[in-house]
């Protein structure tokens, strides 16, 4: 199980969260590559800080909504949704193999995120655009009991699937999101999603809101940056997942 | 000697060039990377143009001035720069990837361009941005008496320089071009352009307003892609050249 | 019956549209506030070009997307669309009142106008941001059936409502445009357009694609100024509706 | 003697500056036009945190640079620069008349206002494009020795001028700002800043980095909103300049 989180969102003289203080304890950067957020400077600047502390680096490529930080959606069409996915990942390719290092997979932002979730052939237009790039990517994308689909859909462009699940959010029983504007959307003490992570890495099941448990199988898990309590809740899901790992009888067999 | 043109300078619903006019006849396609001309689409299409006519891809890196077409002096910082010029080189290779071409020279764009070839600092800065990301990539610059200075810059960073010459400009005895404000800044008739080339190609010279005779080494001429007559002269620049390298006795050397 | 088109849309370096061309033939200009094209120069020199020639002069305010000239629909939150619709018009009249001249109406663009022809609580938000900037600046929408309730909604804000017909475009039922993927969308022939134009002013009426007759009340009619046959459209549509207004016996009464 | 500061200058979901602390302490908010920060929505709700603390309202219009924060000078023609500034001054003015309150003045931002300070032919075209769109509306400026030579420019345009100082900076003996990079620039204790606010308002002169008396004529003087000690130190200059006021004879006389 690995961590990865959102960093170099900031945008030329704006800053946004502790990318200095989060990158030492997470597993994969999924860097922002300037349509909703950041800009050449920042992502060189945040490629260095990944390669430094040995973080994979992902793109984060979004919709062209800066104002909005890539969260409105837009109505774009297929040839100019894969065209957008893949100038950001080669830009973003560029700023790392001007460091000789490189991108390891890529993780869509925002309103793209949640509508190729929502809407598969919106989806079938990222794996494509990542494909046609470079099929050796990884696509990350939203743990959920739809994955035997999504794998499928893959394989057709010869891609590989990160799932990823969130600690600190309650799933509804479709394994989506609760929508924030809904009571206890997010879990509000640390216990609650200390609780969230053990059941995952220990069952590979969440429990949802109606109290129905979930199968569903991640590869990592998404942490935030920024907000007052970020650093603490990152070293401390950090600390339990390193400790739940160790103790994985799975653990000591290939992977 | 070559032929290369600035391509892919539309941005979304704004044309500008002829494009599919030009492209047959040259040999290297300088082009936009969205900073100051051209959006990923657009830039997708180019490239496909480009692959389509066989003809080599640069990328064209500009200043972020897209409302000023990349025309205005713009105080970025080194560090900056840097990093504005490898993310485009880096957009417009992830499109080319993607269509199993490649990028295979840069050519900076514009105010850019003028102010690396009169502040060799810039220069310097937009090799160390080049060699960084991919030092087999050749930088395209101005032919200009400083050739051999320029040279041992890009020795330095392991790169290869590529020497463009103005097929239509009349020259400055600095071997600069005339300002447009000038009087016979530019050619009006295709007889001058014609012998400029003739004389660049047989004798790597150039006559300039002084009538002085200056040697300029060049190894491919810039022509224009749009404008009313750009289609006729790119055709006669074409035939001309190829007319004159099929006579030219070191042509039968290995090069 | 008035003409009105879109005006301004150049940006930057890249022309759009024919604007010295049409702007001696139309009764009203569209002028494009810099969101969906325009930039401030271009502005200016269109409100110049519109005043030369005594054109009621409108703010043409767009949805933030300039690569997609507007016409991708954007989720904006009603504050914000208000904030926007504001500032664009603001931004016009600030070039406006430069040249002693003034903003007289307001028409939405593109996607932003589909959407709240589609959906009349994004037209409450509209018509909200232009009565809190400036109640007696008329809204220009699309002259639809539901004009009555459409007028119903201004009277809440103080606002007054100009009524737009297409002379070019096949009518739905609905009195809608027919979608322009579907054959007959856009009339082929002048004769076709003649004949809208002159039922539009003579008996407020149109034909629809059934056949059926739809009363329509229009206050101004639409024209394209851009392709190849726009002054040619715009001068014929001119000289039609001149001479319909002149032998309309309402047009000897006070209007 | 007034305190003027930078408002507005969040940037969609980036934040910048105190705005809430900040603004009951000054008189004069420098709105942000959104070409170096801010958007519609940002400045409309600065609008209505200026409105609500009684803080006059002024535009603070930029070169159109986001990325450097309208900190780069850039090479921009004097139409182009009058019709930007137009432009933003009218956005601004949109938003406040949109919530019945109005633009008071105008104070170029960042680079333009290096510029314009340090070339009067730049300040001539800001000078220019206040006054044709409304020269009742007073241009802030720089408090420097050619303090005659600027008033007799803008009374030319018939347009008042306000000068500002700063209560944090060493000034040259040629009345500027000793630039950041040089050990002393800025005061590091509040005693320096307080005995440079009470000799500015007590004798209306600053002590150089040399030592020398400058006599310096100000109506306003410029604090900070952002940085860990921006409360602080606005609530403290607040006070003195309360304070001092009071006690000078001059303030019983009617402004």
């Amino acid at each position: 199980m690995k961590l990865n989180c959102d960093m170099g969102e900031a945008f030329g003289a704006w800053k946004m969260g502790l990318d200095d203080k989060i990158m030492p304890f997470i597993d994969q950067a999924n860097i922002a590559c300037g349509f909703h957020a950041s800009d050449p400077l920042t992502m060189a600047k945040t490629v260095a800080l990944a390669k430094q502390h040995n973080v994979t680096i992902g793109a984060h490529p979004a919709y062209p909504d800066l104002v909005g930080f890539g969260r409105r959606n837009m109505d774009i069409a297929p040839a100019e949704l894969k065209a957008i996915i893949q100038y950001q990942i080669g830009a973003l390719k560029g700023l790392c193999e001007s460091q000789n290092t490189q991108v390891d997979y890529v993780k869509p932002h925002g309103a793209l995120y949640n509508t190729m979730m929502a809407d598969f052939t919106v989806l079938d237009t990222v794996m494509q655009a990542v494909s046609e790039l470079d099929a050796t990517l990884p696509l990350m994308v939203m743990a959920v009991p739809e994955a035997p689909e999504i794998k499928a859909m893959a394989k057709k462009y010869g891609l590989r699937v990160w799932f990823e699940a969130f600690s600190d959010r309650l799933y509804t029983d479709e394994g989506r999101l609760t929508p924030r504007k809904e009571p206890n959307a997010v879990h509000a003490s640390f216990d609650l999603i200390e609780k969230q992570v053990e059941q995952l890495c220990e069952t590979g099941t969440l429990t949802t809101a109606s109290g129905k448990r979930l199968a569903i199988h991640a590869d990592t898990i998404c942490v935030h940056g920024d907000g007052a309590h970020a650093v603490d809740a990152v070293t401390r899901i950090r600390t339990l997942v390193d400790h739940l790992m160790l103790n994985q009888p799975s653990n000591t067999s290939a992977n």
